[in-house]
């Protein structure tokens, strides 16, 4: 599995509605090859911020990469610019391969 | 769901060792009441030093809070502190609550 994340700082002052800009938006990801399950996250709040970090998981790198140049992704990512007020800086991406897997016992 | 994610910042000379120490040792996870999976992933490499962080998901914060108090936790963290030397600092905790879930169309 292959895991993309991105990471906001965002002030608690502004945390209800960046939260309701996610729950809100319309996701164009249920339908891409290769995608598996997306969570938005809510992290630990340090000093008057809290770390969300959005959380989606693709068969491979490569689905998530076609992912980054289709159609689709630009369309989720048209109004982006609107929610940049929302959180501190630019978002921090992170990607992740899996080295090890362990499911719960069936 | 809950995410628990320790991160660990490797020497790139290190990750080898710290990889192998990783894949061959005993989890206790697997039969732990609310434990869904467990990765450990491998991120990004930045001026010489590779993120690595483990990746647990549980039904619950309960459920990861209860794990962190067994027995089976202290039997899992017993050896740790032989690995320290592979990384750098102490790891970074974050505890993650799922505000949205998105899974893939059937």
């Amino acid at each position: 599995m292959y895991l993309a994340m991105n990471r906001f700082t965002v002030p608690v002052a502004n945390a209800a509605e960046f939260e309701e800009l996610w729950l809100n938006r319309e996701s164009h990801l249920q339908n891409m090859e290769g995608f598996v399950s997306f969570h938005m996250l809510k992290g630990p709040e340090d000093e008057g911020r809290v770390l969300y970090a959005s959380h989606t998981v693709w068969q491979t790198e490569a689905h998530f990469r076609a992912w980054t140049t289709s159609e689709a992704f630009r369309a989720s990512h048209a109004r982006a610019g609107e929610s940049r007020p929302l959180y501190e800086g630019t978002p921090q991406f992170e990607g992740f391969q899996s080295i090890q897997s362990i499911d719960a016992s069936a």
